[in-house]
């Protein structure tokens, strides 16, 4: 399997406004997915695509263009995120997110939160208050009270397909992931018009999973990472294996130390360093230049730029359909 | 405020058995302290020196040596971590630790825990799972109660003179770390005879911290890091700086891809990335070499090596005393 580049390399040499990313995880439904069932998710990737093409084309901000993008994808719930968050194996939900703005290099991080609506709006009010970068557990939802975030109950995070997921895996006594070839997670990369970048991420972690286990998700330079002139990364997949390679960072430590172009970088270490059926990542630099890589059988993902080029995909390489894959 | 490499350049070029640094945070006592309680802090650190010392020569695998050094800190109450940890802001103790094996590059990492007496055990007990590699908040002392690790009550942590510390720091409203003008956590880094590398860090956090806060201290790549052929680092002051330069992770990733030696690498990140009152790390290299770069007033902190070196200091430059500074 090799590294995808959004878009073909000519609009490298394009003076870009802005491009954007998103991705609803590596745990995608298999090719043999009714037709329905596809049609679902690509209205819901092209969804959110068009959002963050309307607020990028608006001259918005990149660190309000993926938190609203990731927004969207935690009240769809199709995506592991949000409403639509896997069940842990006492039968709740715990939710993790990070947000990074490439321009200050500040961050926030929130683990294990079980009674906010968005957890990647909590995200965002720790970075903003400048102090902490990261709440975990019961302090993680007291924070987000304290801030006046929109409260609900865990139940709200409950749906039918999730809970079949739940029993599956307790059947079978394992730690699944979304789907059972996957891993789920949301996020967006941004570069604005102003040249900035931003990444967030938001997760309902792995279906059957320990309380209290935290991913790659919410580590800063694990499963997010932003930082002006160099990269904003977003991962998906398991989170371990990320966490180990310390993916996110490691991408833009290639770019800084070595000089390494974004799509080398990123094909080195995913296709190269991570094990086939990790996962992958969406990033782009500094210049808009988007890849999407990944060494999973799927990764539902779309992208945009201001040249017009747009790309909405599933698989790799993509199944026949009458619309662009 | 220069670079301090533990011990004199010439043995650089030796060959080295094993090689073992630790601190105990960047918090230190402030040079008008008086000379009882300098000793008790230097004896502190001796004798956990010599346990070092002691494991190395026998034989001690590191990833074993630097669990039992940061334990032998938690079970000191002198330093802010495991007993004598300070308060959170509800007078309670949130304990974090990391630990990981330069060997494996497998990991383990705690966050917020309450009933667990060494942080630094469960931390290994997460690495030795070979599943998840991080827990936070109530579902680590749930897993530690799982793993049959000795549980206390959260007030088997409470000592007078953090209790104080937060009755100043309330009365101040702010949040205070280790001694007013630092910040405290524990650490180990060591080169083992078989030339293995492993790194372990523990905390209590800072005093009035906000509950659910988590610092560098157990993530992965910020406060705690180690890779074989590269380095071993264990981090100590504002978290937040740590975790936004990615520091235990950006020292090796500067060894790995531009081939600056250890040294010129930490001195880099310490004084010239980081700002002065940051705090500082140990490091120790593959061949065996220790770093302890600080830019705060003082740093607790030791090292050895099997030519027979040996250092226990406070401040930089150190205060004259009788003995070895």
């Amino acid at each position: 399997m090799e590294l995808k580049t959004a878009f073909p390399r000519s609009h490298e040499h394009r003076e870009l406004e802005w491009a954007c990313a998103i991705h609803g995880g590596a745990g995608a439904i298999p090719r043999t997915a009714s037709e329905e069932t596809v049609k679902q998710y690509r209205e819901g990737l092209s969804g959110i695509l068009a959002d963050g093409i309307e607020m990028l084309s608006a001259g918005a901000a990149a660190i309000e263009v993926v938190e609203a993008l990731v927004i969207a994808f935690e009240e769809n719930e199709l995506f592991n995120a949000g409403r639509g968050a896997v069940y842990t194996s006492d039968a709740r939900h715990e939710l993790d997110a990070a947000i990074m703005d490439g321009l200050t290099g500040r961050s926030g991080s929130v683990a294990g939160v079980r009674r906010v609506r968005n957890p990647v709006r909590l995200a965002r009010a720790v970075l903003d208050s400048n102090d902490h970068m990261f709440y975990a557990g019961e302090g993680a939802d007291r924070f987000a009270e304290a801030r006046g975030l929109e409260r609900v109950e865990n139940r709200y995070f409950d749906t039918a397909h999730r809970y079949r997921a739940l029993c599956e895996a307790q059947g079978q006594n394992t730690v699944l992931l979304d789907h059972d070839q996957g891993y789920g997670t949301v996020g967006a990369v941004v570069r604005d018009r102003a040249g900035n970048l931003a990444a967030a991420t938001s997760t309902g972690g792995m279906t059957n999973k320990a309380p209290g286990r935290v991913g790659d998700t919410p580590l800063i330079g694990a499963g997010t990472y932003a930082a002006n002139g160099l990269a904003a990364v977003s991962a998906t997949g398991r989170g371990e294996a990320f966490m180990r390679h310390m993916v996110a960072y490691d991408l833009c430590a290639r770019m800084r130390y070595c000089g390494t172009a974004l799509e080398d970088a990123a094909h080195d270490i995913v296709m190269s360093e991570m094990e086939a059926g990790d996962g992958g990542i969406i990033a782009v630099d500094h210049a808009g230049t988007i890849v999407m890589p990944f060494n999973s059988p799927g990764m539902y993902r779309a992208a945009a730029d201001s040249s017009g080029n747009s790309v909405v995909a599933i698989w790799d390489p993509p199944r026949p359909t009458s619309d662009t894959q």
